[in-house]
């Protein structure tokens, strides 16, 4: 590792409102826009500034990037068309951190966007032991359309009861529709910067999201060496890069105090508590039994209503989570912000794939503060 | 720019050969497969020392790269999905080069491949001017057919005389089935690494070929602004990141011997020698009648057969021309072998869009001489 590679910081986002497909009258260009604009303006920074930008999305075809940007800026600039599944918008950060490490530029977009067809997502899924019962998973949808009450930008802001949840229709196996992610509209951007940008722009730093650690894994051998569920879902190469980030950033999950986390699925919610360590292997239910998972227990998971509340966008997913910690790193989440929230964790995934995990904390303390 | 930046080198390299689509019983795992291992082997390198891997190509879904790269060596590395036209292949070589400076990995692996359907490539083309006449888009034509009896990864390897490609099957207006680049499948692969990686790796020095300098741009306001054909496939574009490049590397026209260049339809070709200051605007004729396009003037231009011949299997096009330009700075390329062989310069475009250009030559020639 290059002994100056220069620390990464989130200085602006902005995203759309998640929308049920059809349900708004936009092509994907005009939701980039709009994310985009948002994220600019959340840092006086104009699309000149910008010298390099990912773009994650899953369905379209090539250079939906480009399209979607000459329109906000006509440019010049690098674009990049990123596409990892479920983790595409991730990626495209890891890769934007990248190309600040590298030199190559001081500012960098990355957004991503989705706009699907109409229909809900389905998907395996298995319990994990015999401790979690359906009602765990349930559990984790009630606590998540409950978050999702106090976000605008939610697809979803409804609360629902438990027996709503437990007896919604089922999608499959015992799983209901308010358990599943429903597909989405959306764009989402974060304008990263580097250190020297930060110091040429000092009133930028009290709103400067460090980036502290950022990993992306592939699928392990074991995926397909074993036949399993959970290890198709990617559960090694979570359990993997977390540890790796743990390792990195010297933060550990006793550290941290909210979490955006990839619950495409309840169960995946649960088994995720397991694979980043919040929890030993099979003891995912007790954090879910304590509410560990919500206001007033040991982690928030989800303020933002989660996937399953807020909409899954594929290519939009991972910007968002970036945008939701960043604005409860920076006190500014209104009725549903994380008290005393210090470290910031995101879990983004995409089967077949590839895992994103990565640790957010505000990087000038003293700054924001006296900016409160 | 970090003065710590890392130079970073290509050590292997490797590729198919270049097949019309249906011709050979194969699907894309197993061209990358073929690719990948064949760069390995060009440098004695496991998959295992392989840290990051950029993956271009434009007809798949997401996640091809997974798929392709799992099967050549179960993995948790990175893996991204670039899709930036027919520059994929070298978006992700730039995008390589970058995550080598980042000082996050040592080892890249960039490959790209395209499965295509069956049928020919149709694009407008438009005279550059009143001095270039029809005769020398065909010229270039036979030139690049001519180029490629030696090379047996052509998807074509025989010579055409002038008039069989002035009087070939029109494809579009004036233009012939032999001046049009053919649909192919194939797949390429460079391994680049750091200079880190060579100080501990010293017996690679002497096949180390340096990326000098790599630019990639997007489109400029004048394609939208201006209706012509020629700003309309990325004249501006390439024009201003090849001043960049010449600026950056302090190389010019003048110190290259050999050209990988863009000529997907033979007029582009031309218009290319324009956009890369080969010679004044307007002048690209010139070249042609000169013969400075070919082995006895002052460039070889697409000594690989070009596009044209070789083939353009859209996610490969870029990672095969550093491919060919590698192996003619190694001087490997034996009846093509370009002679005096010092500075290579690549090109590549992807209409809506993305271009590409770079600067190669032998990282350590002494080495390399002393290895011949």
């Amino acid at each position: 590792m290059s002994p100056t590679k220069p620390k990464v910081y989130i200085v602006g986002v902005g995203m759309t409102k998640f929308c049920k497909p059809g349900s708004v009258d936009w092509d994907y260009p005009d939701m980039v826009k709009e994310a985009v604009n948002s994220a600019l303006d959340d840092c006086g920074l104009k699309y000149a500034d910008i010298q390099q930008a990912t773009v994650g999305y899953l369905f379209g075809g090539t250079c939906c990037g480009q399209r979607a940007l000459y329109e906000v800026g006509l440019t010049g600039i690098p674009i990049f068309n990123v596409n990892n599944a479920c983790a595409s918008g991730s990626s495209g950060l890891f890769l934007g951190k990248q190309i600040i490490e590298s030199g190559n530029a001081d500012v960098v977009l990355c957004s991503g966007f989705e706009k699907m067809a109409a229909g809900s997502l389905e998907k395996l899924a298995s319990p994990i032991d015999d401790r979690s019962k359906r009602e765990h998973y349930a559990k984790i949808a009630y606590k998540n359309h409950l978050h999702s009450v106090h976000n605008p930008k939610s697809q979803f802001t409804k609360e629902f009861s438990l027996d709503q949840v437990i007896n919604a229709r089922k999608i499959y196996d015992f799983m209901g529709l308010l358990e599943c992610s429903p597909t989405s509209d959306g764009a989402a951007a974060a304008i990263i910067v580097s250190d020297r940008f930060l110091e040429k722009n000092p009133r930028l730093k009290s709103q400067a999201v460090e980036i502290v650690g950022l990993k992306l894994g592939t699928d392990l051998p074991s995926v397909f060496a074993e036949k399993s569920n959970i290890k198709m879902i990617g559960f090694d190469m979570i359990e993997k890069i977390s540890k790796e980030l743990y390792a990195e950033t010297k933060l550990t999950p006793n550290d941290v105090q909210v979490i955006e986390l990839h619950d495409c699925f309840a169960p995946n919610e649960l088994i995720t508590y397991e694979a980043i360590g919040l929890c030993p292997l099979g003891k995912g239910h007790t954090i879910v039994d304590r509410n560990d998972n919500t206001y007033g227990g040991k982690w928030v998971i989800n303020p933002s209503g989660g996937l399953i509340s807020k909409g899954h966008p594929i290519g939009a997913t991972g910007v968002a989570q970036a945008v939701e910690l960043s604005n409860q790193l920076r006190g500014r989440c209104g009725k549903r912000q994380v008290p005393n929230c210090k470290v910031a964790m995101q879990h983004n995934i995409g089967i077949g794939g590839a895992g994103v995990v990565g640790m957010y904390r505000m990087g000038f303390p003293q700054s924001a503060q006296s900016k409160l």
